[in-house]
């Protein structure tokens, strides 16, 4: 269909497209053909008839939710983000419920339970099969983020015993059900991981194959209570489709797929800005959080590091009555705390990426120090340079300022130097002192560098002053 | 093997495992056993032998890898990063430089050549076949970071007329070689896509069916010259293994897979991260990155932004003798600042990557700016009230500070509302602007807010002084 549509289009524009079928529909809407409307949603891809349902702001969506047959509404259903979910729960009947559960994959049924208020999960609880209730069970209690709680259980299993025609014929009566049938899992009598084997294999070979002559032992796994950022990270190493999860015994009890990691990434990133940014981390989008949350999110380390910055309001007490005897001191504080800030937060954030996409480890250590100060020594020396170049042709040049004189703009260019190498190997070493201690070492980011950089920043300022200026 | 080793092991650890194996491997290369060391690696995963061959430090490494068989040697180069693949092409011979290069597929061979100097890439070209080398030259010509560019020729093509039987035997006939067989593209005579068919979609219907009745004809796709952000946002919504690339004609003219995506993914948030400590993108990991590459990634901004704090120093210099006045204000400048800066940081943060995952848009402003209003105004008041009570506590009462009297207190407090009421809305508008204007809105992250941010705070913190303290 769409691809008809292109004939009579002079660019191959997918956007454009898209933007004309949603219009289609709001018009079908509007009009109330209701019969067009389904036979339209029908044809399109899931997500897309999320988005558009999404997108009906008035109380007609749950009404065109219900011109879905039961198997398209579970997959519009799993596309939806939790409020559209939970509006959809409170205006079908009992069975109409039923129907969804049981058609979604666990993982998608899990998902939304984690994000649903109490009475909601009770009623999809009562709504499910005795068999469905106690798998969503099962899976709830794995940790949150952990491989348990993002696996599911509709895979596609094999018996080494079986040949190639078996196989196939296997998978044509169970397939249609399964998140993959790519690839197949070998598992013994006491369904422990054998092997694996692909949907390839299986056609490139003769149909008398036996699959424990084809199947790969050499299997890259994961363990149930393991870290979905470990997970991820086995998907982008292997170039895996989808990824067996093992519990203690090496019993196969589900399996990881590639569309279900490239959301695990989304998220693991989303987190890592917003604790970098000295945000508490949420699952919630930007646009679907209110200010009050929003608040509650921000509010801990703004205290926290308005607080910390008492130390540095303390140098400054301290020295007031020195930094008044030079005039014209006080007036570069900024300039020098913000060249530490930028300085400390490059080099942190840097490594935590490193850390983070397995690049770097806290085995490093000593090679990363050695670098950033190497680093540190060339932008210290190029940035004072410029600066002691700048103080005098401009501030006492160009504007008259008396108090700006070459000794003054000595001292101001001598600490940019030891500043510089102050924060950044500082802003390398934090990180990966937090990782080598087990906390995430996104903490150690710009907010919390930048407070410890403002306090030594000063204390350098001040000690080369005293040095330089006499006094 | 490696399930078979577990049965005596206790627990399922795929990590421990992946350790013993890689020292067996080091074992068996310091005994010289090359026989044992050859078979072992045949049987690994291509990225654990990559892994391990990357590890061998000494000249022994080409060696080794002249060890494994063609296909393997291909699987494993594509693998490497950049230093060992020009290691290798530096010690072997042309016949099998050639045999790697017809081997790899042509997406890995385009990365390689971007990233290999001039000699060698012409060494390169020069070992190809005629057909292969016209195929990269027509890839590399492709915009950096395009879909063109990351795209690969390596697809199962069927027509619309054949059945599903012609269509298997095809798969299996031309299958062993492509990128990937689950996704079929079904093409015209003068090559247009018409429609896609999965290789599930073949299993689970009769050998007579015909293409034409089974195709999905409402593709998603992409055009050669899309940003591969753009893509990797498609595989993201619609849960794809592959996706495939159009030229203006609607021809198909390669695929995009599900993992090219994963890596595509990462090299995008690790650009966004860099661009967001004001460090300009390179492809480069950390760890390959030699101190002076680094200098020049990240002294522009630097330069940039110590120069623009110029502004700060004058207001400074401009009111000095006015802060001199009334002792002790200068002291909470560091702190007024730095919690702007913060301030700033978490609203653009939160914005930037809202942007990024497409969860708002520029025509959303005026919502997130009213919603950061409130928030900006709840954390403002919040640390207001926390700095009152501090400043009166631990300053005056404790500390004994004399210059801390009642009224700076409420100098102090009152700025900081206004303070954060600024960064916030800055802090959320800078980025939308920046997307609205197509400028990549990571730019308008923490150092460039935190120095517009300081300017400010020090005419709001100056202006309120003047008001409250009457100086």
């Amino acid at each position: 269909m769409i691809l008809d549509e292109l004939e009579n289009s002079e660019h191959m524009d997918f956007e454009a497209l898209q933007e004309k079928r949603s219009d289609e529909l709001t018009e079908l809407l509007d009009r109330r053909d209701m019969k067009q409307l389904q036979r339209r949603m029908e044809e399109m891809n899931e997500f897309d008839v999320a988005e558009f349902l999404t997108q009906i702001e008035d109380n007609r969506m749950p009404m065109v939710f219900r011109l879905l047959s039961k198997e398209t509404a579970a997959d519009v259903f799993a596309n939806f983000e939790a409020p559209e979910q939970e509006r959809i729960i409170n205006s079908i009947t009992d069975s109409e419920l039923a129907g969804i559960i049981e058609e979604l994959y666990v993982d998608d049924a899990v998902d939304m339970m984690e994000e649903m208020p109490a009475n909601v999960v009770k009623r999809v609880m009562r709504a499910a099969t005795p068999g469905t209730r106690s798998l969503i069970n099962q899976y709830l209690r794995y940790p949150e983020n952990s491989a348990g709680s993002i696996m599911t259980s509709e895979f596609v299993d094999l018996k080494k015993y079986m040949n190639v025609r078996e196989s196939i014929a296997r998978i044509r009566r169970i397939g249609e059900d399964k998140e993959t049938i790519y690839v197949c899992f070998v598992i013994s009598a006491d369904r422990k991981l054998e092997g694996i084997v692909t949907v390839k294999d299986l056609l490139l070979n003769d149909d008398d194959t036996i699959i424990e002559d084809l199947m790969d032992r050499n299997v890259i796994f994961a363990s149930t209570t393991e870290d979905q950022e470990s997970v991820s990270e086995k998907f982008s190493d292997y170039d895996l489709m989808a990824l067996p999860v093992v519990d203690t015994e090496g019993r196969l009890v589900g399996i990881v797929t590639v569309d279900d990691i490239i959301d695990v990434m989304e998220q693991e990133t989303t987190e890592d800005f917003e604790i970098m940014a000295g945000i508490l981390p949420s699952d919630k989008p930007y646009s679907r959080t209110g200010p009050a949350e929003m608040w509650k999110n921000r509010i801990p380390w703004l205290m926290f590091l308005m607080l910390s910055a008492t130390f540095t309001s303390m140098i400054l007490t301290s020295f007031e009555q020195m930094l008044a005897v030079q005039a014209g001191l006080v007036a570069f504080i900024p300039m020098l705390m913000g060249t530490g800030g930028n300085s400390g937060a490059q080099a942190s954030t840097a490594v935590i990426r490193s850390l983070s996409i397995g690049d770097t480890e806290p085995k490093d250590a000593l090679r990363v120090i050695w670098k950033e100060w190497r680093v540190a020594l060339l932008c210290g020396l190029s940035l004072a340079l410029v600066n002691f170049g700048k103080m005098l042709l401009v501030d006492s040049w160009l504007l008259h300022n008396a108090n700006v004189t070459v000794l003054v703009a000595a001292t101001v260019s001598l600490s940019i130097v030891f500043i510089v190498m102050f924060a950044k190997v500082v802003g390398a070493m934090l990180p990966l002192m937090a990782e080598k201690i087990g906390v995430d070492p996104a903490v150690m980011a710009n907010p919390l560098i930048s407070t410890v950089t403002d306090a030594v920043s000063l204390l350098i300022y001040i000690y080369i002053a005293k040095l330089i200026l006499n006094i």
